[in-house]
């Protein structure tokens, strides 16, 4: 159903080779023991249109674990099965201008809800919403539903879920001041479980773009007319990703590129475009973008490089 | 030029009406005496879209001082005059979750620097940015810049200036703060002076309706062709209306309505709306609202409530 | 050994009453089931001099659990065992003016580093440093050097003990982030279970008067000459009393008490005065002093209104 | 009425001998230009005894400017004149760890009063609640107060006192946000000048020890029998002095030396000593210490050196 376009483009190919001479600067994340090993100068990127037209470049066959893109993924599950509301009574949709992984304001902001899902505070609550009895089935739950958006057959990267699991002291202490101040569903041990399994789902740049088609559509998967979320759940991921998707980069990023986007810290970038035209791309457009040398935000900094090309020669920012 | 569409479409009327029924919630700014004395039950909408097509309805000869609003009108004021990466250097673009007058942030955030040009402690150092030798100057060149995109001749209001200066003890902090981490271009007084008379500066819903009109054509004003800023600049300051517009609400409302808007304690609400469909209006669309009564965080209840519904009913959102 | 003096003199009587007539002000600690449910009406006190007279009134049979003066044990313990220096390497001695259970002031003092051992994070730290492969050695060995001072058979009230250990989610919030930033020297569940298990060892205000005496005659026991810790040791652990021990009003108290003393939320307090004339008491006293209804801080009401007043009528202040 | 003790004591020469080793540890306070210009090698020290015995030692001419020690002489001024009360009800007695200039905690601490009369803001309070119509007379008030003590004829130090005036941003940021919250009593510029203005006093380290002996008698200055201050004043200062006399750095030199103290940038350090015996010298003493060079929390290094030596070589610890 995809059809792929010859890489000729010379202006696409430009920005492409442009990116990646950016592949060294920056670092893997070293905090992930496993993450820390992987060999920087990889890049990968796929486009897709809502014709089913796609390019790709690079390492495409590369996979990647989801890292905080999981955030982006388990919020939408969260939404759909509970409904927003029930959601955003345990966590806001503010952006705070703090690290991830900041307990500081967890404290200062009484009665201690997390600001927004995509700081580590916010997705270990929403993780401790998503459907399920255990741990495993929670899981089992998010990764059928990215399965059907992509088609593929998401795995759980054993080695890097470990790797987090024995490293996660702060989590750790996050899912504990949550816990006390009744902002997880379930237990400490099967929140942690859930949110580090999600983290270290294996995706390839081509199913990031994919489900970057899907919030395009507004929930609707262009290319099967299959529905996978409310409208409502799309727009307010879609938000959610503007104003804090990137760390605290967020602003800076929506000032400069104006595309809802998604990072982890393995490298991986998720981007979704209601309407653009790139050489023979045309509507809305998934974009998957991997590169694992990260900046000291978190952000692939050859990932970041490419988007931010890409958006200004095209004209892909929202505002 | 403008053309006047008869009130009659009943949809609109009705979010009118739903909306007039939230103005005794909230209250008038209590910190600024001028503001405090206002009768909390006016209300008054105004929407223009690229054809000079406008619809509006209330107290629409009422005249309000912009307060915040003027942040966002000097920001594009110094990004013009200076270059966006001139106003970079002093402040940054990230949103922060705490409340417009914070000083805590500026301490921790070594060296000092401002999270973004919406909160007081940005905004202070964007006046004192505004081209001009004096206080008095630099007022003059924003209200020309205003005058020029709106027909009007804007004033400020002393009263609701002298009444600020007189009570601004908790932005002379800031000020002063600012100052001693070298992000003042001028001087500590110039500086709130400037600050203060632009947020004195007075508006009708219609004025705001153009500037929106304006920011929705990215910097081109329909009705005339006329260029009043850089593409790249109104795009700049449409992802700050959406990530920091609505003080540390700014998250939610972008989830929920979706619209880049910056609002102000005076009750006013300036939107831009880069495609829509409401009623005989369509295209690009310029919203102004005004209702004085406020909720905690700072934002007009009535005027919220208006745009949310409208934005729903028409979705407008641009996520 | 001890000899008690009759219960005559009419101005400690008049203390002790006046004092009494506090004991329904507060709140029995209510975050510690077993201790919520405490009678508030009960009132103890204990004070020795160095040549073994004694007075006391009250419940005096009444036993209760260290909570926080254990932390001063502790640390004691711990200087003992590795030496000041050692255990300055992995906590500082600053007061705060924070609430016991922060988390905030961790992440702001990089790298962490807690700010004393009088705060909950600094006492985990110290926790984890006594002597012991597990945690019940630790405790053995805590309550040996208690048993020996106080010629007691100290106990763990094990109801205390597993009502702290269920609802302990902030203080295993704390001890992950401390885990993290390496201030723990053993892993998080020993540490805590340390911790925990010896803030219920019960004490009586005898037992609290004589650790007090013991601390007044420089780690000397004046009434056996044995010699329990350094004068340094006993030095600092009164300065450290003094700026930190009774939470964030220990200033307050310093300047209106002036004696160095650790109060536990159980309502017990240990005060240790290094000259003074109580009646016929002379010389070193201890004094232990109990009565479980707390203020917001943390302190027993009646209990510091108690050595309030004994400090202003018998000038004990060392200052 | 002073007799000086011929300075042949190999104990204490051998103490100020070491300690003039680190006077160029250390930089003089580059913050106010006319402080950063001393020459680094300087060193005095003066101790008196009850008896009027007294040593001296080094630049002893040398005259220097009290900086922060003035804050401990205007908390008495305001004590004796308004009550302790009163004073309190503007200014808290805690500790915070904080720097002394910080800001953020008079955010978080709700309703922003300040944590204790050492750190700049509880001190411009106090200084703002001194008595006297304007700055001058308030100065003029403290500098008699001083006079009569020292029985010298203290000035202000113009040029201190200008450029201190003219960079005293942050000051005049923390006295804005005092104003705004109620916490001074007369205006903003009169409080800064009045801070300021005594900050420039200029003393000599007999100067100093004169008021450490007056402290150390309660009050009442041993030489003369005069009583400056009620025995209250005194005790509290004391504690003060020793909870919150040293910056950030008053807790760990609690422990580690034990005496009430008061260091300023300049160098300057003013001690308390209830009872000791240092060669001929003994029973209340006071001391005064100046070395430029202070470290980066603001305590004159040799300075600093020169006292815990004193108190471990002659056990002068209070605890």
């Amino acid at each position: 159903m995809l059809e792929q376009i010859p890489n000729r483009e010379p202006m696409l190919e430009e920005i492409v080779n442009e990116a990646k001479r950016f592949t060294s600067i920056g670092k893997p994340a070293s905090y992930i023991p496993a993450l820390s090993l992987q060999s920087v100068n990889q890049f990968a990127t796929c486009l897709i249109d809502e014709h089913g037209n796609y390019f790709e470049t690079g390492d495409t066959d590369t996979i990647f674990t989801l890292q905080s893109i999981s955030k982006v993924i388990n919020f939408m599950v969260a939404c759909e099965y509970h409904g927003l509301q029930f959601v955003l009574d345990k966590v806001d949709l503010e952006p705070t201008g703090d690290p991830f992984n900041s307990i500081v304001r967890l404290e200062s902001s009484k009665p201690g809800k997390p600001f927004n899902p995509m700081i580590n505070a916010g997705a270990i609550t929403v993780a401790s919403m998503l459907p399920g009895e255990t741990a495993e089935d929670r899981v089992t739950y998010v990764v059928d539903f990215l399965n059907r958006i992509t088609g593929s057959r998401h795995q759980v990267n054993k080695a890097v879920y470990h790797s987090e699991m024995e490293t996660s002291y702060r989590n750790r202490a996050i899912a504990y001041y949550l816990k006390e101040n009744n902002y997880l569903l379930c237990d400490v041990e099967q929140s942690l479980e859930t949110y580090i399994c999600l983290c270290a789902l294996e995706v390839s740049t081509k199913d990031l773009a994919k489900i970057g088609l899907m919030l395009a559509g507004n929930g609707v998967y262009s290319l099967t007319n299959e529905k996978f979320i409310t409208r409502r759940t799309a727009k307010v991921t879609k938000a959610l990703m503007t104003t804090c998707g990137l760390y605290n980069a967020s602003g800076k990023y929506a000032a400069s590129i104006g595309i809802p986007m998604k990072s982890g810290v393995s490298g991986g970038i998720l981007c979704t475009v209601p309407y653009g035209k790139v050489e023979h791309l045309e509507g809305k457009l998934g974009i998957g973008v991997f590169s694992p040398a990260i900046d000291e935000i978190g952000n692939s900094v050859a990932g970041m490089k490419f988007i931010e090309s890409l958006s200004k020669k095209y004209d892909l920012s929202i505002f």
